[in-house]
């Protein structure tokens, strides 16, 4: 695997720096056929978007994707389709200040100590621009699912921000897409909104958050047992995501507080197959789906540039204070919501792939429950 | 990359079923040169060795490594080294009774809906045995990397078992191999024993834990930007563990609830190089490592094996009830400590040597401080 | 890819050296539900087995091949296959003389300078030896084939030795397995031995041979269009047997010395499909197979172990002249042919799990022909 | 690997069709701090330029590249280096009536049957202007080798033209650039001048052609003994190139004529090291270099795009005559040179790395001499 790539069959390269001319993906191992237009793939990135809403970085830029291959009279190929995201806003002039410092919980150092140089210009390849790519994969991912597995649904959103968390209670599916924060709990919105923006104007600060990414309507039997397992890739997935420190699978690190007695997912048998009495596998076993609802969480660190002073380094060793002006995501969290999902899509795309390479998408049988269809 | 392995460069392919008449690691790219034997590998095999203590399996088996090829004269080749283990004990008549059901928490179920067959003897591949294959390749890693880095440690421990955590305010280096839970905290052993015991004999349960492993001496720079982050890998790696539900990297999932003043880690010039204030990114920026201690955790469930009845189903569809007798460790997490080491150990040589195909090891300098020397 | 391992979803590592305890192949990727034994693979190896006959090395050795793993009651379970070939006839005192001497024409001086040191006994891993493992994972290879695409033979046999070449106008597939040369040309049988008889009694001597590996029965459909083609992976797979210095798909080199209009294979509707003028392409077209005969070609040199003394130098720098004696092949190029084969079927078997992960195994329609059914 | 891509740690992946709106490649792995601009890499894609001279396709492009990605002030920074082709001479109205046609020779068919669709656009992905793709990237490669190993030298030249071969008497390293056909025989020049003219005006014919590249100055070392061969992936490299039929290193095909006396290239002490009486290994032994001249041949068949009426069917299988007017080279292999260099950078840029990876540059010593210097 390179450096830049995720993927087995279906694998996605990203390229492209914050202030370069562009960034985009290369995206290989699409099934040939699927319905495939730029404005389909548009949706996706426009819930990334910066400049969106009030609590997202002020940098606007459209985001527009261009398909610049392996789609033709809008079917894909089969062949590798490249997704261009020009740069239009970039200011570079906003960083030039950075080139000889190194800002704190930043890659500035890392990269310096690695490569000997940097693109300096707004994070170069660190910035979190980059997953505007990994959307756009994910956008072509998602048009492979609803052909090969109709029906599937992916959703993310945040339950938690800083201290803050949502009422589960109250979880309402259909209210995610109806705020800002692609929160799931409605009570919660107003005192998030204004928790924030106290956070950015008064308090010079920013906020980690905590997403869940749940897919439904996968079918059993994707993943592998050992190293391939369906958990692994969707961990390291996830984990790819700028910011990202932590990944958990259902029960995640809870799991270490449970006792067998509890955690143990019961079966039954229903009218379609196998059912369970809980989901603390959170749709994994053995590193395979179960047919359950695909269940991850992670956690995203708060936004590293801050108006408040931070004491760093410059190249040449002497100390300095960091005010980060810019343009900034008090809590980056938000943004990484579409990201979660277009990296959930573009894993169990990949699985699905794997997964009728080696069996074919034949099931075993169980009970006079048919088998899933072969795909 | 295939189903079974893991690495770039470094590749382990692990082999075997629990109950098969061997299983073991394909071992690639290792540098040559290495001084290497058996019982140089042996060593971290008797660590996670079932039969070892109370605590664990009562499964008696030496788990004694062969290497079969890439050693000459007891050093590394560069060609691929096998390392075999014999199955020795398997007593597979315990596990005849289990062939038509699927046992709750078992990959039992997902195995039979992907491949329309399994293994059924102890688990077969998903059996927690794969794991020694795993500790003799980490044998191998760490070889190298004691030849490549002299200096890097590497050592897991338990911090939480149950809802029993350390304390760490006595957190003690030495005490970790003092005890048969690994534990740093030397303060909780007896209550963690006699609680194990409880669970064990007289709950007929079993429980969670969480790891913790950590690597001191390691070089900044090693990691990549985006995908091929030293974190993303690392998580892959951990999630990858039989029974691990998550994982995370410094702060973790506990990044959510920080804000960005209180997560900064500030940067001063140290005698050797920047130092930092705090290490609240576990050692890795941007996916790239910073010279600090690498801070990795996951979590592990209870076993899903134990003497209570769990209700479950057979293959034909009726249901039934599942105890299991065999013999299983009413904490799998403490076997999970030198798989972790293992892991670790493999990540970082492999990182190691993408570092040096791509950049030579050479480093960018900072103040007066000499960058890393070449490797 | 690592660098002891071929095929992207079905994949083979080899590992073990000519004089270790033992050599084998890691099988990952195999599709579930495959019946398979240890004698099925037996008779491949068998084919290639030294001291088979009179014009190949006097080493006996059985070559019996023990199935370690991932096969469960006689039928593959999906998970990684462990193919284990004791070495039991080793003799390495024969080769205690060229521990300090490079022997030209083989691999003794690149590996020195490579790797610093090397396992010279009979070559170490550069043996000839190594190629039974690829036999051994062929045979995998074939099981699969034969229950997912019935009818598919594979068949290789010499067409020339030295400067002596097949008739091609006595061509007769069925004499292939009557004479210990794999050819289809039974009148030139007597000659060929006569002559390698002499060649290795009285001229001290070796010589090359050319291949040809025929597939048939092989669905249209199977390849890709750029890097992933069909012909580049089968040219990869002849090119890594050990002494191979030229690979050739249908008209091959002589494609240099066509016009246009000779070289067109001209299309025509058959019954059951699209049918061919003639195969110049050798069944690949743009990467893709045609469904014809899939034709390649390889050279392999004359071996370089003679007991003709030949000018070197030591690993001091001395100068020496080398007489190889131990046991060698007058010509390896007899015991390439099963070898080819079975890289011929890896391929093929790769490729089409690779094709059913891209599409599912649909096929375009043409005419009224039905497309292939799926796989 | 994916199906695009080609490499293991420097790898590149092209995308696009002939008649999309741009073709390119993602370049991933490529070393930091390397000078590259446009210009470098455009001086190579100018050598494979249609319409450069009056031999190859009268389609008129500039192919200018423009660098997207991982190159910051003219250096490179180690993040993906993505480089765009635009296509601006389309005409594909020319093509319009093939879409329901399968052009004899081409992809066309084959093509349809797997995907059961393709863009018919000037043959879309499988149009040989995918090789502006390689040639662009194989500039960065030369960059990054020259910056590595100054002094390595890449020629490509054409040996044979149908049935015309050169004198290798008067073979002329400095007379290659001095003539349309890359021909290092300047006494041919004329006569295959006529000679392609008649061809393509009075005989409306094509004709194929044998290319040779051979790589100066690669140092001893570079490879791996088995599957990883610098030998099988220089083999893999060029049997991807559209067109390619056969591969040859060093003596090629030859060698299955000669025997092991002849074929023995003996070894000296020189004064920088060793030293060989001949080169029939083509600069490779055991899959790892020598040291000496790496030298690698390939055939191109004629093109396959006529004017001469060639028998088809079309997608409804009715019989038909295929007459191709587009503009279309008469002999492709003429174009094929610069990207048979290109593939030689590329593999070889890329076991340099792999071979710094493993053993960190390091060389075992041979008498006296230094070994190579770590890079």
């Amino acid at each position: 695997m390179s450096m830049n790539t995720y993927g087995h069959v279906f694998r996605v390269t990203t390229w492209g720096e914050s202030h370069g001319p562009a960034l985009g993906a290369t995206v290989d191992g699409c099934p040939p056929g699927v319905p495939l237009t730029a404005p389909a793939i548009q949706q996706w990135l426009d819930k990334r978007r910066p400049g969106q809403n009030k609590n997202t970085t002020q940098r606007n830029e459209p985001d527009a994707v261009e398909i610049l291959s392996g789609v033709f009279e809008d079917v894909t190929t089969g062949t590798p389709i490249q997704l261009m995201i020009r740069n239009t806003d970039q200011r570079s002039k906003d960083y030039g200040d950075i080139a000889q410092t190194f800002r704190p919980g930043h890659a500035d150092i890392t990269y310096h100590q690695k490569y000997g140089l940097r693109d300096y210009r707004g994070g170069g390849r660190s910035s979190a621009r980059e997953t505007a790519a990994r959307v756009a994969a994910g956008g072509v991912a998602r048009a492979a699912l609803d052909r090969l597995v109709p029906g599937v649904q992916i959703k993310g959103y945040m339950v938690q921000m800083g201290e803050k968390r949502i009422d589960r209670s109250r979880f309402d599916w259909d209210a995610i897409d109806g705020n800002d924060f692609w929160c799931p709990d409605p009570g919660v919105v107003q005192e998030w909104e204004e928790y924030l923006q106290w956070l950015r104007k008064d308090d010079h600060n920013s906020v980690g958050a905590m997403i869940e990414v749940v897919a439904r309507g996968v079918p059993a039997g994707l993943g592998a047992p050992v190293y391939g397992k369906l958990d692994t890739d969707l961990a390291a997935a996830m984990m790819s995501i700028n910011a990202v420190k932590g990944v958990e699978i259902g029960e995640g690190m809870a799991a270490a507080g449970l006792t067998g007695r509890d955690n143990a997912d019961e079966i039954f048998m229903g009218e379609n197959g196998p059912e369970y009495s809980s989901n603390h596998s959170g749709g994994i076993l053995g590193g395979i789906s179960t047919g359950q609802e695909i269940v991850v969480r992670f956690a995203v660190k708060p936004t590293s540039s801050i108006l408040s002073p931070r004491k760093s380094i410059r190249m040449d060793g002497t100390p300095t204070e960091v005010v980060t002006k810019g343009r900034h995501d008090p809590c980056v969290g938000i943004r990484a919501v579409p990201v979660g999902e277009a990296m959930m899509a573009s894993v169990l795309l990949d699985h699905l792939l794997l997964d009728r390479a080696q069996t074919g998408g034949a099931r075993g049988q169980i009970g006079n429950s048919a088998p899933n269809p072969s795909r």
